[in-house]
């Protein structure tokens, strides 16, 4: 039995060439980059190049990436980071972001804004959300269960006319914008300078790179502070001495990741009008969920009324196709999502559901396969 | 030229086992371990069976294991996740802890405990330092500069006596007893039981694993909260998706550091009385610093009077022998360590000072050849 795996949103592997590459910084080159000799100096200058090259990539400058242990640690130290220097204040988010950033930002006041059916966020309702004491907005750029995109520049524009109202009554607290981008690198465009965001959440382990590996990249003039204090690395930022490999190997996944952006996403985008045309012509009573319009390309997310997901994914797992029931982050809950319930749909539908996530090993074979199996399953 | 490691403190190696174990996880076991298929619950096993190992090492319970991303981290966990909790509550730390206890403690009230000239701490003046508001005791295993193994054992048993006292008079605060064993698992028992300790960190950096794997290890009574939140993993005290690999290679390079330990400390406190006599016999007026009878067996630290420390390092490097002035920690700050501060060695002294750690790789003829070269840089 060949294994067919559509769980990309929760993991990938690390490809080929970011394993070559890490490998020397674990043996050779295993050197603390804050040492004085030579052969870690050239570590150091290893480091920064990375940083560089990622900075590039974000349109950013280099001093402006952070880099941390993961997506869920960059979330939390751009949320607590921000959020801390501001009693008072408080921060919008949607109603479908990860559990890495409304659980940070529930220790705050929180704002929800309201998304519709297809998880979109709904601006006008964003906007009424912020007001003089909003110092921080975070909405995802791709949500992790549905694979809504969701209009960062259109919110952009937004949070930045709100910023000129807020300067010309002399209200001088600021208004930044973060996105937590960890589904969208594989296929969007993640220009920090043209999305119009201050801070963007990258994870290393969504783009073929280490697992807990991450970026937070931070506009010079947000006011952040740290969550972890030491020795005092990424400018005081995220102390702890810094994860050499994972950093070279982020640096190496993202650059596949944006060099195969167009290319794959073509691809992948193909892969997903198969999917979902073959599974509407077999199951008819099958609901598509999220947006068709605004979404990334290798999202399937489902529900088929009265099929138990959970025996769904059992019996798929049987015959080697491995998918979710939703985010695999939310460790072991059975509550139904948030996000689908933010999208108006039953507590029972959303035990009806299944999410599906392509990538770089997915073939048109393997989705016929799924859903003929699929098909089967419900005979 | 053969180059001669003598930095074991600031960075290891991976060893060869320990990047055997890891591979696996990286490419076709890269499962999220949250996720729902046997493929990702066997992952979830493994990780199981890991904390499991590491917990026997210990002597503590599975569940009393946190996974976090390094030493600084855990350490991070260990203070503040206590501290916020207590507020009006005060920590007491030695003068002599790694800047990733100083740096979280110094955000609370941090009373400071007193180290003789050797680094040994002052357990008179330790116990006078804890009042009824004191909630957390920090005092490092070994220390990262001088190498001086503190009295965990007595230390804990002081503590314990307070804790009765308190007891006695109805004081309900708790009073935790911390350890920062970074330095410690190559050489020394980190038994937390036997040591009497409530938390201990642990840092795969420094054991021949991963750079950023770490553990704190915290019994089930120690009232803690997470610095980092979201998908609710490490029983919702360490969130964001498992380090997987880094876990698995956490696991084995503690299980071989502490089989080879004993064998290891022989070898290694042979090569140390080596290169201390040697240094003793060619450089007249040298100091060795820290304490003779407590040290753990890799380190030497030395003063040179009247030489620059950081011209040595560089003359030392372009014949091959990688050495510190002290923590390679603490990035790039020019101010003298603390630590010796702390020692009473003048900033003059701590400015004509190197630290060597040896480690797996060090032979008797590179500590001669070090010795050697050391001497002729001072014709």
């Amino acid at each position: 039995m060949t294994s067919i795996y559509l769980d990309y949103g929760a993991a990938t592997p690390l490809a080929d060439e970011v394993k070559l590459a890490m490998e020397p910084y674990e043996t050779t080159l295993f050197y603390n980059p804050s040492a004085l000799y030579l052969a870690a100096k050239q570590v150091a200058s290893d480091i920064a190049a990375a940083r560089a090259d990622i900075a590039g990539t974000l349109g950013v400058h280099a001093s402006d990436i952070i880099f941390t242990a993961g997506g869920t640690e960059a979330n939390n130290l751009a949320i607590q980071g921000v959020m801390r220097q501001f009693p008072g204040g408080n921060v919008v988010v949607s109603a479908i972001e990860h559990q890495a950033i409304l659980k940070p930002a529930s220790q705050y006041d929180m704002h929800f804004c309201i998304v519709d059916s297809t998880g979109l966020v709904n601006i006008d309702n964003l906007v009424s959300q912020i007001d003089d004491k909003t110092v921080l907005v975070s909405i995802m750029y791709a949500n992790n269960e549905v694979g809504t995109i969701e209009p960062l520049r259109h919110i952009s524009a937004q949070i930045n006319a709100i910023k000129k109202d807020r300067m010309s009554r002399h209200i001088m607290w600021p208004l930044y914008f973060h996105t937590d981008a960890c589904q969208a690198a594989n296929y969007l465009d993640i220009h920090c300078t043209r999305l119009g965001v201050d801070m963007m959440t990258l994870n290393g382990g969504k783009i073929y790179g280490p697992k807990q590996s991450g970026v937070l990249s931070v506009r010079p003039y947000v006011r952040l502070q740290p969550l972890i204090y030491g020795g005092g690395q990424e400018r005081n930022m995220r102390s702890g001495t810094e994860n050499v490999p994972g950093i070279i190997g982020f640096a190496k996944a993202l650059t596949i990741a944006q060099t195969k952006q167009r290319e794959e996403s073509v691809r992948v985008q193909k892969l997903q009008q198969l999917f979902i045309s073959e599974l509407q012509k077999q199951i008819p009573n099958i609901v598509i969920n999220g947006s068709m319009q605004y979404r990334v390309p290798n999202n399937v997310h489902i529900t088929i009324p009265g099929q138990d997901n959970e025996r769904m994914i059992m019996a798929l797992d049987e015959k080697g196709v491995m998918c979710a029931t939703g985010s695999a982050c939310k460790a072991s809950t059975d509550e139904p999502s948030h996000v689908l319930k933010a999208l108006g749909i039953s507590d029972e539908y959303a035990r009806s559901s299944l999410r599906f996530t392509m990538g770089r090993g997915t073939t048109d074979t393997a989705i016929l396969s799924t859903v003929k199996l699929l098909t089967s399953l419900l005979k």
